[in-house]
């Protein structure tokens, strides 16, 4: 069943000729659990004088990016900081993995995720991920793939991009292309990998022609690859057809753009139409695309992996370090006087845990219009703020209201 | 596209033939924002020691009246008081303007928006408000329209109510009325009306109805008003087609009365069925309507206007005021022993904003069963209290709860 769902608010209350400029600041994974000797999360632990400061003009709160207990997929995390419910705007593994490795999808298409892998002379499987060859080695073999392949149909277009190590993405394009297939990577070495399927009982066509098509594919990569030592075989899994979005600037008439350093949060910044100021590889080149382009935007993204690579790690010190890396910027981002400046997380990334975890995640959104209540940014200050705790993809419709791009609903 | 939504509780629940009296005090638009010289909002700033020492035997919270980030208009914010869903329960402009005239509108029922305005010689509107005529001038030609008009449709009615200056309200009755049609006021001068249309593409039979219905008293109004000499043209807009309500006593088994000295406040009660229970010129008099009639229903709603009055003046001291001005009803009103009062607002009217805003509004729910947790009422109080920051619709089923109205759900 299709989950039911307020909408966050009914578009036609934007209003598209005037507002102010709002800046999103994502510290990736920020929200923690308090660590075991001093009962203090990791932002609360942080020395973050700058961001008190903030806090003390600023609105507070709590959200939950998908509903309370679930914990966000980077991609779901962030299109709910964007203003879109994750639970209707669903993006499937192979559709991510293509935006991640920044392949412009388009509506229609349909990706998936190959594992390069070893076959032994039977068919079967010996390695599922190819002695994990190097990005160069792995690449060749993607180039041989691209330039040997000839699909029978030729309606159909495939584009083949390298990810990482083994893993590949594979994008077909053309004619009805369905995603209801099982994975043909069987999951465990030993035995043949599975032919091509659709979902029974009740398979559809558009489905059925993607087994076609991707039967076809393997049987011209095999020919190709047997010669190989190694990345003789290919694993296919993550089907997703890509179903397009209804864009940012149709949706909030505004234009958007995002600074980051990790493909993966530029890919899903492109996904709602926003645009890539540059490929920053540090994060001081990526506050200085927000200053740099600034002016060009309504809204701006700005991405900080940071403090979730450190939970992830498992490593509290550096979580609260990190933070109080970011703490540095504030300074800078207020000197740019955007109307409203939001600062929060995707999802919280407790070092305790060192994975993602469903805890609610602190908000803040500093405006003229604000209703402070606190001055610190934390946990505990913001939840006693007076957002409350609300789901994420609410924050959008606040940011908008703050930056004067709302009518008044009804008379 | 139709929103969709989770009710606010199944209607099932709810106890017929039992329970507590409710009495809802809406202050208009008493949320509010800090004072640039003292930190505190103006229902913070007010003195209201009956106000706080109810608080004291209270559950407090706030809510979002709509959604978050989302400023109601009048109707909205009162809806979702009275437990419908303002997102489900739409009300256009000309029916809502048919309401605040107190017109009896039923479902099926067509309203829309009229400006007198004056047209030259060659057809061009010269004037869309025709000099902004007095009421009495506009009144003499509304009663020239509702004795000369005689529309060819005979099963269709019509009825034509005088708003205020230019401003008139028409309404159709009878067969199948659509509200899918453009304006005829062409917002410009110099130019003539437009010509009655429904929209592109694909009309639809009912709205085609009204444009040949709404063609046809144009031209029978154009004959009549040719010899005026200022006022001889109508412009048309905000077609509404009303589809009423569930009524408040099906859906709550509750006998509701409105005690409003303003129109459209009465106009909203009874689009769910309350009654009226008179005309009051003063707010004593309001008050005095409550106390007089307090036996006879089982729920009252009790208006006042004068904190979104002085918000939208921008006048801080002045809405403090009338919030002070307030506090002194309680005693008379916790005299009548409701078993349960619900004080709070349909929306925020900052003064430092002089416009209705998004913000959350301050709750309080006065009953035996509360969760007392501050003796003040104010933002501070009520954004740590016990309901949470909850959605304005949610607040019927808590007052029906505390009044003993609702049954356990499932066994």
């Amino acid at each position: 069943m299709a989950p039911m769902t307020l909408p966050t608010f009914p578009d036609s209350l934007v209003q598209r000729d005037a507002g102010g400029r709002i800046l999103l600041l994502v510290l990736d994974g920020v929200g923690g659990l308090p660590g075991s000797d001093h009962g203090q999360t990791e932002l609360e632990a942080a020395r973050t004088p700058n961001l008190d400061r903030l806090a003390a003009g600023s609105s507070l709160g709590m959200h939950h990016p998908v509903a309370p207990g679930v914990t966000p997929g980077s991609g779901p995390g962030h299109l709910s900081l964007f203003g879109y419910d994750p639970l209707v705007h669903q993006v499937g593994r192979g559709a991510l993995s293509a935006l991640g490795v920044g392949f412009e999808l388009r509506a229609g298409d349909l990706a998936l995720r190959l594992n390069l892998a070893t076959i032994d002379a039977e068919g079967r499987v010996v390695d599922r991920r190819a002695g994990r060859p190097s990005d160069e080695e792995a690449l060749q073999v993607v180039r041989r793939l691209r330039e040997g392949v000839r699909l029978k149909n030729e309606r159909i277009e495939f584009f083949l991009e390298h990810e990482k190590e083994h893993r590949v993405v594979l994008i077909f394009r053309g004619g009805r292309l369905g995603e209801k297939l099982r994975d043909t990577d069987p999951q465990e070495v030993g035995v043949p990998p599975l032919t091509p399927r659709a979902f029974r009982p009740d398979p559809d066509p558009a489905s059925e022609n993607t087994v076609r098509v991707l039967r076809d594919f393997l049987d011209e990569a095999r020919k190709i690859l047997k010669d190989e030592p190694v990345m003789n075989g290919l694993l296919a899994r993550g089907f997703a057809r890509y179903e397009g979005f209804p864009s940012f600037e149709d949706r909030f008439g505004l234009r958007g753009a995002v600074h980051a350093r990790y493909p993966m949060y530029r890919g899903v910044a492109r996904l709602v139409g926003m645009e890539v100021t540059g490929t920053p590889s540090t994060d001081e080149e990526a506050v200085g695309l927000v200053e740099r382009h600034f002016s060009e935007y309504d809204f701006h993204f700005l991405h900080y992996k940071a403090p979730d690579a450190r939970g992830e790690d498992g490593d509290f010190a550096g979580k609260v370090e990190a933070l109080e890396a970011a703490d540095a910027w504030i300074p800078r981002l207020r000197d740019l006087e955007p109307d409203v400046l939001v600062v929060t997380g995707d999802h919280s990334t407790p070092a305790t845990m060192g994975i993602h975890s469903w805890h609610a995640v602190p908000l803040l959104i500093h405006s003229r219009w604000a209703r402070p209540t606190a001055e610190a940014f934390g946990e505990g200050a913001c939840r006693t703020g007076d957002l409350g705790t609300i789901e994420g993809r609410h924050i959008m419709s606040l940011a908008l209201a703050h930056a004067g791009r709302l009518k008044k609903f009804g008379a």
